[in-house]
Protein backbone atom coordinates (compact mmCIF):
# COMPACT_ATOMS: atom_id res chain seq x y z
CA UNK A 1 0.00 0.00 0.00
CA UNK A 2 1.37 3.44 -0.79
CA UNK A 3 1.36 6.46 1.54
CA UNK A 4 1.81 9.92 1.40
CA UNK A 5 4.53 11.39 3.76
CA UNK A 6 3.71 14.94 4.63
CA UNK A 7 7.11 16.22 6.92
CA UNK A 8 7.28 19.92 8.09
CA UNK A 9 10.25 21.17 9.98
CA UNK A 10 10.64 23.97 11.97
CA UNK A 11 13.39 25.72 14.06
CA UNK A 12 12.73 25.12 18.06
CA UNK A 13 11.66 28.02 20.11
CA UNK A 14 14.40 29.84 20.92
CA UNK A 15 16.79 29.31 17.34
CA UNK A 16 17.67 32.41 15.96
CA UNK A 17 15.90 32.69 12.12
CA UNK A 18 17.83 35.33 9.72
CA UNK A 19 15.67 34.23 7.23
CA UNK A 20 12.51 34.75 9.31
CA UNK A 21 13.89 37.85 10.20
CA UNK A 22 14.77 38.99 6.28
CA UNK A 23 11.39 37.72 5.33
CA UNK A 24 9.60 40.01 8.07
CA UNK A 25 11.44 42.91 7.17
CA UNK A 26 10.95 42.70 3.55
CA UNK A 27 7.14 42.18 4.31
CA UNK A 28 7.07 45.64 6.26
CA UNK A 29 8.45 47.54 3.34
CA UNK A 30 6.04 45.84 0.90
CA UNK A 31 3.66 47.48 2.94
CA UNK A 32 2.28 44.34 5.13
CA UNK A 33 2.97 46.45 8.74
CA UNK A 34 0.42 43.56 10.34
CA UNK A 35 2.82 40.77 10.16
CA UNK A 36 4.34 40.54 13.48
CA UNK A 37 6.95 37.59 13.09
CA UNK A 38 7.87 34.96 10.58
CA UNK A 39 9.28 31.54 11.25
CA UNK A 40 10.71 29.76 8.32
CA UNK A 41 10.92 25.39 7.75
CA UNK A 42 11.22 23.05 5.66
CA UNK A 43 8.64 20.78 4.08
CA UNK A 44 9.40 17.46 2.55
CA UNK A 45 6.23 14.58 0.88
CA UNK A 46 7.39 11.49 0.89
CA UNK A 47 5.99 8.53 -1.02
CA UNK A 48 6.52 5.09 0.66
CA UNK A 49 5.61 1.51 0.28
CA UNK A 50 4.54 0.02 3.67
CA UNK A 51 2.09 -2.58 4.92
CA UNK A 52 -0.20 -0.27 6.96
CA UNK A 53 -0.74 3.07 8.41
CA UNK A 54 1.68 2.66 11.74
CA UNK A 55 4.35 1.03 9.88
CA UNK A 56 4.33 3.96 7.56
CA UNK A 57 4.26 6.51 10.12
CA UNK A 58 6.80 4.36 12.39
CA UNK A 59 9.53 4.80 9.28
CA UNK A 60 8.90 8.34 8.29
CA UNK A 61 9.85 8.80 11.91
CA UNK A 62 12.98 7.30 12.00
CA UNK A 63 13.92 8.90 8.91
CA UNK A 64 12.83 12.27 10.13
CA UNK A 65 15.05 11.57 13.02
CA UNK A 66 17.95 9.90 11.23
CA UNK A 67 18.27 12.40 7.63
CA UNK A 68 15.43 15.20 7.65
CA UNK A 69 15.94 16.64 10.88
CA UNK A 70 18.69 18.12 13.12
CA UNK A 71 17.03 17.15 16.50
CA UNK A 72 19.63 19.61 17.90
CA UNK A 73 18.18 22.96 16.60
CA UNK A 74 15.23 21.51 14.64
CA UNK A 75 11.41 20.14 15.68
CA UNK A 76 9.04 17.96 13.30
CA UNK A 77 5.37 16.98 12.85
CA UNK A 78 5.14 14.46 10.69
CA UNK A 79 2.19 12.40 9.56
CA UNK A 80 1.76 9.84 6.59
CA UNK A 81 -1.90 9.09 4.54
CA UNK A 82 -3.05 6.45 2.63
CA UNK A 83 -3.35 7.29 -1.03
CA UNK A 84 -5.56 6.27 -3.24
CA UNK A 85 -4.78 4.39 -6.26
CA UNK B 1 -7.31 40.04 16.78
CA UNK B 2 -4.29 38.00 16.21
CA UNK B 3 -3.86 35.12 13.39
CA UNK B 4 -1.58 32.41 12.55
CA UNK B 5 -0.96 32.06 8.63
CA UNK B 6 0.48 28.46 7.66
CA UNK B 7 1.99 28.81 3.78
CA UNK B 8 3.38 25.66 2.51
CA UNK B 9 4.91 26.34 -0.89
CA UNK B 10 5.95 23.48 -3.08
CA UNK B 11 7.08 22.96 -6.73
CA UNK B 12 4.87 22.63 -9.12
CA UNK B 13 4.28 19.66 -11.19
CA UNK B 14 6.91 18.77 -13.65
CA UNK B 15 9.79 20.95 -12.10
CA UNK B 16 12.89 19.17 -11.65
CA UNK B 17 13.62 18.95 -8.00
CA UNK B 18 17.09 17.68 -7.75
CA UNK B 19 17.33 18.20 -3.86
CA UNK B 20 14.24 15.76 -3.04
CA UNK B 21 15.74 13.39 -5.45
CA UNK B 22 19.30 13.82 -3.63
CA UNK B 23 17.14 12.95 -0.11
CA UNK B 24 15.60 10.40 -1.95
CA UNK B 25 19.15 8.74 -2.71
CA UNK B 26 20.15 9.57 0.59
CA UNK B 27 16.86 7.46 2.10
CA UNK B 28 17.98 4.41 0.10
CA UNK B 29 21.88 4.35 1.03
CA UNK B 30 20.55 4.58 4.83
CA UNK B 31 18.13 1.49 4.18
CA UNK B 32 14.84 3.16 3.47
CA UNK B 33 14.44 1.20 0.20
CA UNK B 34 10.99 1.54 0.06
CA UNK B 35 10.93 5.55 -0.43
CA UNK B 36 9.86 6.14 -4.00
CA UNK B 37 9.97 9.95 -4.73
CA UNK B 38 10.33 13.18 -2.60
CA UNK B 39 9.07 16.32 -2.91
CA UNK B 40 11.07 19.07 -1.31
CA UNK B 41 9.31 22.53 -0.14
CA UNK B 42 9.20 25.55 1.66
CA UNK B 43 7.31 26.15 5.26
CA UNK B 44 6.45 29.74 6.38
CA UNK B 45 4.24 30.71 9.96
CA UNK B 46 3.55 34.11 9.82
CA UNK B 47 1.86 35.82 12.57
CA UNK B 48 -0.56 39.04 11.50
CA UNK B 49 -2.63 41.07 12.93
CA UNK B 50 -6.21 41.43 11.26
CA UNK B 51 -10.10 42.57 12.11
CA UNK B 52 -11.28 38.98 10.94
CA UNK B 53 -9.97 35.79 8.99
CA UNK B 54 -11.36 36.74 6.18
CA UNK B 55 -9.19 39.68 6.00
CA UNK B 56 -5.77 37.61 7.27
CA UNK B 57 -6.22 34.88 4.66
CA UNK B 58 -6.46 37.53 2.12
CA UNK B 59 -3.90 39.68 3.21
CA UNK B 60 -1.65 35.99 3.31
CA UNK B 61 -2.24 34.82 0.10
CA UNK B 62 -1.39 38.89 -1.32
CA UNK B 63 2.26 38.03 0.59
CA UNK B 64 2.64 34.84 -0.56
CA UNK B 65 2.33 36.30 -4.77
CA UNK B 66 4.05 39.21 -3.94
CA UNK B 67 6.97 37.47 -1.90
CA UNK B 68 7.05 34.26 -0.31
CA UNK B 69 6.42 32.11 -3.45
CA UNK B 70 7.79 32.31 -7.24
CA UNK B 71 4.51 31.57 -9.30
CA UNK B 72 6.12 30.78 -12.17
CA UNK B 73 7.76 27.26 -10.95
CA UNK B 74 6.17 27.20 -7.46
CA UNK B 75 2.57 26.79 -6.03
CA UNK B 76 1.22 27.16 -2.35
CA UNK B 77 -1.37 26.66 0.49
CA UNK B 78 -1.85 29.13 2.80
CA UNK B 79 -4.30 29.33 6.07
CA UNK B 80 -4.81 31.96 8.78
CA UNK B 81 -6.11 30.34 11.92
CA UNK B 82 -7.00 32.53 14.63
CA UNK B 83 -4.71 32.43 18.19
CA UNK B 84 -6.08 32.42 21.40
CA UNK B 85 -4.17 35.18 23.16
Amino acid sequence: MKFLGKVIITLKSGVFDPQGLTIKNALHTLGYRETQDVKTGKYFEIMIEAENQEKAQSRLSEMCDQLLANPVIEQYTSVAEPVKS
